[in-house]
This record gives C-alpha cells, structure tokens and sequence, in this order.
C-alpha cells in the first residue's frame, strides 16, 4: 500500500510527473498524493495542460515514495527553501526518492545527491556535478534509495524498475502489458548518441536559452 | 499552428491524452484545447489524477487534430448522443482524427471507423468490428485522416508519427530528442506477443470483468 507524493508546480512537464504515475498507480493500494506549494491547477510548461494538486507541501509529510518531476520551472525552485527543505524532509523517512528529468537538479539543490551517481535530460547532465553528485548517462539510475531518470519520457522505465522493486517482476510486467508499453518509436532520434549531430546541437543551444 | 483538442471524460486513462499532447504541443504554434461534457477537474481511471479541461464539446468546433484518448470511462459513452454528435462534427473538417487505447471504440460508435483498418488495447482489439471496421494489431495505424493507437503508452509513438506528417522528420527527430524518447523498459512484456501467456491471460480476465 505505498502511498506515491507526485511534486508539482508552475511549469511542470507534465510526461515526466504522468509516465511515472501511470505505472506506480497500478501498485496494489497505491495512493496518490499530488503535491504542491500552493495546491489547485497547476500549469504545465507552456500552461498548454493543467494538472491538479490536492495538496499543500506542509501537508504531505511521510510518503513512501517521492516523484520530483523536471520542467522549465525547476531553474525558478533552486533556491527555493521551502520545496527544498520539503523534499529534505520527505527523503529522510522516504523508501524512494526519485527525480525525472531536471528534477534531479531539485534534488541536487536539496544536499540530496552528494556523492551519488545520478542522471537528468542529457542536456542538463553536467549541472548536477554543482551539487556533489555523478553525472551518469543512463536511462534510469538506482543509487540506494534515490532513483534518477532521463529527460522527459524516462519516467515511464523508472516507474517499471520501481515497481519490479516493489511488487516483483511479474507484477512489473503485468502493468508494463496493461500499459501495453511496447515502444516502436518511428525515429531512433532519442538521445544525443543516435540522433543527427547537428540536431543535437541545435536543440542545445535552444534548451540553453530557455 | 495547428489547433489540437484532446478529449476528456471521467475515468480518461491519464497517459493516453499526456502522451501525444506531450508530443504534439511541440509542433510549432501548436494550440491545445482540452475539451469535455462538462469543463473542469476530470477525474482520470480511479481518480487518483485529474487533468483540467478548459473546454466544452459544443465550444470546440474545426480543430485540426482531434485526440480521444481511451480509459475505462469509454464504455461509459459508447451510446452518448452529445459526445458521439461531436467526434462526428469535428471529423467532417479535421485534418487527422485520432484515438489511443480504447479511445477507438469512441470513433467506432461515432462511425467513423467503418471500412477502415484501426487498432486499440490489445485486450479490447477485437471489439472494433462491432463498429465494422478492420482490427489491425499494429501499434500505430494510418487509415487515411484517421490514425489509431494501440493501448496506453502507444499514444507517444502516434505523436511522433503524427509531427512527422505535420511537420517533416527532422522536427519529429528533434522532439524525440527533446523527450529523450530512447525507450528502454526493464522487461520485454509490453504486447501479448511478448509477455508470458499465464500474464496476457489473467490481464484479460481482470480486464473484461472491469
């Protein structure tokens, strides 16, 4: 019965905070906790979607697993002291922390990720290296009890490792069919070691001015 | 700048509007409307999310795409006159009209699936001849304007496909890149082909007494 506090706020992506709850919702019990400093409809990115969270950061105080999605809000949060001492907070009781995306730079702004190996967008990687921790370019990063995973669409393998952590294999690869998660992406674009090179430098540059 | 609605309904399956919306609001210019009965919080499957719609059906009227995700609220409205009136209305002038999931079961009983290949959950594929149209058990299928997505997760694939067409294969490229879409789930049980028969069959069974 773990209960999943999912962080959200303003310029969320909205991929990395659902890939994530899609698979860890189908835990058995699983509750869900959408978190935020102020709760109500969150904007996402570009404020194309709102999400809802139903509850106030101060509210949510011992959830078994913590999911910090990344988006173009997380630069605004960095020194945030109130998400940071939140996430500071829940980590010291968590089973999981886990981060997608440039979540983990909250993470790393939180003292959470010195000395461990961690991931994040492969275009933000080396950004964690300001907070003590090991920039690793994989999909998903298990370091004891903190889970990293790549950009944006990572969040969908993380949450199957996790569940296979949590409920065992067989559970995991109920819910990856239930999901029917069989990816067949039409490009093998999708990271910056199988896409076009001037592609990736393009779009660095782009996500560098954002 | 196309103009792109995203259906919504209570118990809409969460991944399946946030995986070809996180594609697809990176096509340039791109407008999101996200249309329901009845604007507001809609609740997703168990109501452990809910996404914002800002719209009502009757308020949306030539969108360029249209996608209607799956859930376990679609049987809900197979027989709903004002849902159904308006997938038949936008199709007559969208330039794509699309579906994850079950979501095709909803363009079926619209009849807009008559005489054409399409696909849908793997566990609820075979539904669609109700509607007369072709069960297809591919991930992605292109009948014309109309292209049907397999279960769940397969809906980011159909927004790859999609930007393709819309805006040629290197834009697609770079928002796969940018998603960091280079799927690597810990285990291969993602389609009845793939996952142990024990697993496919007791899916199947949970699944139809859902």
């Amino acid at each position: 019965m773990p209960e999943i506090a999912v962080l959200l706020y303003d310029r969320v992506t909205a991929l990395d905070a659902v890939g994530p709850y899609e698979v860890l919702q189908r835990l058995p019990g699983a509750r869900l906790r959408w978190v935020a400093p102020e709760p109500g409809a969150i904007g996402t990115d570009e404020g194309k979607l709102r999400l809802m969270a139903g509850e106030r950061l101060e509210d949510v105080d011992r959830p078994d697993i913590v999911v910090v999605p990344g988006g173009f809000g997380t630069d605004a949060l960095l020194d945030d002291a109130r998400v940071l001492g939140w996430l500071r907070r829940v980590h010291e009781t968590s089973r999981w922390t886990t981060s997608v995306c440039t979540g983990s730079l909250l993470l790393g702004a939180a003292g959470i990720l010195k000395g461990l190996r961690a991931t994040c967008h492969w275009a933000q990687l080396e950004r964690l290296r300001e907070y003590g921790a090991l920039p690793t370019s994989e999909r998903v990063v298990f370091d004891g009890k903190v889970v990293t995973a790549a950009g944006v669409s990572a969040g969908i393998d993380m949450g199957l490792a996790l569940a296979a952590r949590e409920g065992g294999d067989e559970l995991a690869q109920a819910i990856q069919l239930g999901i029917e998660y069989d990816p067949q992406p039409p490009f093998d674009a999708g990271s910056p070691r199988k896409a076009p090179a001037a592609l990736v430098e393009a779009l660095r540059k782009r996500l560098a001015r954002a």
